[in-house]
């Protein structure tokens, strides 16, 4: 299935040289290991996984932004092994990674940022990743070419690579956006990891691009689920070069980055979840007049994971039944009495009881690859979107057909 | 398949007599109406769903029970609809239903117990119930053929019916203790309803009941799960004609009445399980050592809830990644490090990281229709056990394959 945006055209940020190959550690044979290097002066700002079981790279990584306060030099990420819940052998193993791309790079370990994504629990394949560097770093490329193989070979289950790209002019000068990821596949049943890197060549503080960055997190990746289950390997990282020439500063710039980081953002928590696993349906749920941001995603949360719903959605079932009596369990205080549904535009439950509506009509929205369900509360201002997806027996198929 | 604790023999509590038959409510044309009557005196305890949206019925029940204040005579079911989101209509229907039973049978309409099960927001057929209550009232038996019709009339998707007896003597004298249950079926996709009736001839207060019911609730409906959606209609009564010429009173008769009410409700909780929709295996999820119990049931329900975990199972695959990592998602501040799991008889993550096992042992354990799966926190004394099941292909295919 295909998601309603596109990705466009594909922009290489000035400041920035990619490469990939196969490290052996994807047993596909195809490439694992990515490297970004970015030019000196480069900031960086990056949000991580709530959860409390973390992999080791997400500690180093955390560790390093705050060493460095935010100077970052390089990003070298591996598929394929998780290297999660490896306790001091596998932190041990991801430091001797960040030791070694420094030394080939000439920077700091601190300044190397990792990343991996894979199996939870066995070691990482260490020996594998340091032997293959010399040619990772040897053919590293200034081109977009070279960026949009960075994306392939951070994939893991994902059936495509996500790309965005979005620019704007200041003056005669021109500010680029790329991000990449990869997430919401499964075929290989311990892999769930949502990777993001956005790299822009303007000139930001880091501690300008992590608020910019967990606002804008908060509003598309925070607001996207497939199944409900959090990685424990999940990165989102904004890494600026500032080779544009461009500051951002100043109320035009400052909107014009923002806006074209949160378009950036939103169209790879798009591609993300329609590429989620088994998904044939995305699924855009608008929450209305909840009380506050925090009740309309909980209210979301709970639609968006209600097996009864997501398992309705499959069968392009419009039961409403089913919507309302998990908004009723979800733990809001809201009144039953009070609270619309409707599928596409039209209203099929009204203040609490069945709407008269065309129920073929409703169904046939269902079987659309982009459907709308709009829930309101009466409760209140606070109106968001939430992004998901339908259960169909083929994610069951992905996750459970498989065997030690 | 079947679940781990047989019904044992059904046993008849004096006071009591029971009646089905079918009133056209289900297509199939099975038993969909069901009356139990209790001799005068009896005494009533319910507890009900915690969903803010609940249905007429459980409206007027719960209003019925305060009206009278724990006095019931009589229970009428309807499988095949639910009564729910039908707005002042549905509960005028229902109150018409306990009033027509309440004329025949010479009791007071407040008497008269309620409970629907089946399609939300359609409006209940009442006209096809009122002719059919003369008949039903007419065919009233005390027989254990009678109650074993009981339970049948009010499955919905339900493979089999539920039942479980216990009895104890106190001198000469006997108390019988007969639960009946339905629950975890959704082949007509809207149904999600549990309803238990335990029906006991011992003699105790309202307040008596209402006090153990509720205690007894915790250790065993609250501690199941098969999808994690919380039905609208969700009931538990306690009904007892006092016709043993038994007292609830004095430490030995309260200690093995409250026994054989916890076996009666674990069994019946243990059989909704193992009817659960497309249910390979029972999972009897351990968590040991919580601060509390609250915290117990919240990383039990984060783990029984994750699709990950459920998917892994379904594939009888040891892969305590996924139940890790539902466990340090689930919002408790636990140290991962900390945490251990077992399989079966197996450890298989020791403090947060692999413990070398026999995987094939424990893909064999998994296998089997009933599993067990530990876990231990290191932060306090509270232990808890919560059943919960495996997501199937047949799950989806159950609920998905429908449409209106």
């Amino acid at each position: 299935m295909t998601g309603p945006l596109s990705s466009g055209k594909l922009l290489l940020p000035k400041g920035f040289s990619f490469s990939s190959l196969a490290a052996g550690l994807k047993a596909s044979g195809r490439s694992d290991l990515a490297l970004a290097e970015a030019g000196s002066g480069s900031t960086a700002a990056a949000v991580f996984t709530s959860n409390r079981v973390v992999a080791a790279p997400v500690e180093v990584g955390r560790g390093s932004l705050a060493e460095t306060r935010g100077r970052m030099r390089a990003v070298i990420v591996n598929s394929g092994n998780a290297n999660c819940a490896t306790g001091s052998a596998g932190l041990r193993s991801c430091n001797e990674v960040c030791r070694a791309v420094g030394r080939l790079l000439r920077v700091s370990p601190d300044e190397v940022f990792p990343s991996s994504t894979g199996i939870i629990g066995a070691p990482l394949p260490v020996g594998k990743i340091l032997s293959k560097l010399p040619a990772l770093i040897a053919t590293r490329a200034a081109s977009g070419q070279a960026l949009s193989e960075f994306a392939q070979a951070i994939m893991t289950t994902d059936t495509r690579p996500k790309l965005a790209s979005r620019s704007f002019r200041v003056g005669e000068r021109e500010v680029i956006v790329s991000g990449v990821a990869k997430g919401s596949g499964m075929i290989h049943p311990q892999l769930a990891t949502m990777l993001v890197y956005v790299f822009t060549d303007i000139e930001a503080a880091p501690a300008e691009l992590g608020r910019l960055l967990r606002g804008t997190c908060d509003q598309t990746f925070n607001c996207i689920s497939i199944d409900g289950d959090t990685s424990t390997n999940d990165t989102v990282l904004l890494l600026a070069s500032g080779k544009s020439g461009v500051r951002f500063h100043g109320s035009v710039v400052r909107e014009k980055f923002s806006v074209a980081l949160l378009e950036v953002c939103q169209s790879l928590a798009e591609q993300i979840v329609s590429d989620g696993e088994g998904a044939q349906h995305v699924i855009r749920l608008i929450v209305d007049q909840a009380k506050n941001r925090a009740e309309g995603l909980r209210v979301a949360k709970a639609v968006a994971h209600s097996l009864l719903v997501k398992t309705a959605w499959a069968g392009a079932d419009p039961n409403w039944g089913r919507i309302l009596a998990a908004i009723g369990a979800c733990g809001v205080r809201l009144d039953p009495g009070k609270v619309d549904i409707c599928i596409g535009d039209q209203l099929v439950c009204r203040y609490g009881v069945a709407s008269p509506f065309d129920e073929k009509k409703a169904h046939h929205h269902l079987t659309q690859p982009y459907c709308e369900i709009g829930v309101r509360l009466r409760r209140g201002h606070s109106s968001l979107a939430f992004l998901t997806t339908d259960l169909t027996a083929e994610y069951i198929h992905i996750n459970a057909d498989y065997s030690t």
